[in-house]
């Protein structure tokens, strides 16, 4: 066992797409094995877009990776020596290695593989991305049987394992990919109804149409890991109550201009923050509103919520009112007393 | 009783703000009184935001107001003849007259008010706006105390109601509102413990450092109403897993250029199609890994759910394969054998 160790550091932090200077290959001596720690070799490293957030000196959700720390990342690989209770040599697991070839991780922050689990499979189909894609779905897509789901980036570990589930569930599915080649996989491989490939559209007025033919019922599930021209392409083709789960921006993540461009920093929001935006129409409702009256009715008449008028006089002044009213010139509720 | 009723017609669809000659007084002849039909004298009329919405030609949540048309609204009035059940001569009823002094209806759309309910506060308080505010706070921002609200067009019947409620549920809440008369009306009639002058403050910017000062907490839930300005101002001060409800969004209903604007687009669009979006990172997820890992792996063993894997060979190479990523140059799960 050598004692020293191989790791890609970040040695400058990239603007826009990463470029090759950005990274560096360093050798370092291992650190020590610590009680409740194992070190683990790696074998297999995965690579996933949320990286590339990371290598930002922005606030996100995570810290970000230091200049010269190695880059953030989720290996299998075997155990050679072990301080960890449950974990022995030998025993093949998962954590967050780092790109590098050995890591000294604790054991609570480790996974020993089930029996049979193909390695690689631990980082993909079977890990954090068919993960993200099996419960982002169940929790926020909400699929019924019969509706459509559109999907970015379609044949990749996320989005196949969405369309996949969507299937299954007895939905209309439709991938976004980029290219042929990615497209016939998607329909061939992962049994999409429907493929289109986003660079045979220019912009997302063509796109939007193309999207529209292969979803005659409009759009239910947008499964939301792109922005940029798909965004675009699909919001107006969807359903009254339609659901977007939100887990990426892949075509905002080299950056944006958020002062000409303020939908990218919006969304940027709302994945980062993990917010919950959800447009709502009172007429929906109305079922609720004996339950509202039982409520608030009492409160009112107890001066506990209190309320403000603004009373315009004549069915004739209701236009003069309702112009001033929609240039805030009314304070509380604007009637007309006819 | 007169034969005839006047009303005020959509002359003409407004471009932008609405002006005098969108409107017209009618007088026309009153309809006939059909069974299961009420003949209301309208006492108080109705003014809302979403009105203008109707006034335009475009497809939204509910049908335009045509041509000619009698503006739609809710009033409150006397039931001067009825042939519907439920219903006789002198009751006072709220219901959908549109903008005319006589209305006829159906009694089943029509409701009584409740003894000792002040007619007009039936279209405010504990009408339609003030149950926009109950429903859309509980069901989509669910408050908790010692959390903060900011609400836009905070003096008006619905952010009044959002803000009182919210106090009253022990949040911190911040007003926004157009003018020092209003902030007033906000701290001192419905107890907002700050309220902001959204006119003071010339961009978003510095709209953001008001808030920022009134919400040292950050902000969990923002009562979205408004659009422009405001939005992007609160937007980057939400805290992880805040809430927006979206029922509004008075600074864009004059129109907006979605080809250079496309905030504006998105954001309609999750208001009039009812969206639900969801940030999510699945890292706040993990407590349900076990539960799919029990779901999937056996789709995954029996081949229902299938995967691809792109892999990259040795650790030097994981830069040049995370770079290509970015750029779609994989297909499947990228993964890197070290």
């Amino acid at each position: 066992m050598s004692d020293t160790y191989r790791r890609i550091a970040l040695a400058r932090r990239p603007e826009g797409a990463p470029r090759a200077e950005d990274f560096a290959l360093k050798t370092d001596p291992l650190p020590a094995l610590e009680d409740g720690h194992i070190l683990v070799r790696t074998e297999w490293l995965s690579l996933d877009p949320y990286m590339r957030g990371r290598m930002d000196d922005a606030k996100s959700y995570a810290e970000p990776v230091a200049l010269g720390g190695t880059i953030t990342g989720q290996g299998v690989g075997t155990v050679l020596a072990s301080k960890a209770e449950g974990f022995a040599e030998g025993d093949t697991v998962t954590g967050m290695t780092g790109w590098a070839d050995h890591a000294v991780l604790p054991g609570t922050e480790c996974r020993k593989l089930d029996p049979g689990t193909p390695p690689s499979a631990m980082l993909g189909v079977l890990g954090m991305p068919g993960f993200t894609g099996w419960r982002g779905l169940h929790e926020y897509g909400r699929p019924k049987a019969g509706e459509t789901l559109v999907v970015g980036a379609a044949t990749g570990p996320v989005g196949s394992m969405v369309g996949q589930l969507a299937r299954l569930a007895g939905l209309r599915t439709i991938a976004i990919a980029g290219g042929a080649e990615k497209c016939r996989i998607a329909t061939e491989t992962f049994g999409f109804d429907a493929a289109i490939d986003h660079r045979a559209h220019d912009d997302a007025r063509a796109l939007r149409a193309a999207i529209a033919e292969a979803a005659p019922d409009g759009v239910d599930i947008y499964w939301e890991n792109v922005g940029g021209k798909l965004l675009e392409a699909v919001l107006p083709l969807m359903n009254t109550h339609g659901r977007i789960p939100l887990c990426g921006a892949v075509a905002w993540y080299g950056g944006v201009d958020s002062d000409t461009d303020r939908l990218p920093m919006a969304w940027r929001s709302i994945l980062v923050k993990r917010l919950s935006v959800n447009g709502f129409i009172i007429f929906d409702h109305w079922d609720h509103y004996p339950a509202f009256l039982r409520d608030v009715a009492p409160k009112v008449a107890a001066g506990e919520i209190t309320y403000l008028e603004d009373v315009a006089e004549g069915l004739e002044n209701a236009p003069e009112a309702f112009m001033a009213m929609l240039k805030g010139g009314n304070v509380g509720k604007q009637v007309v007393r006819i």
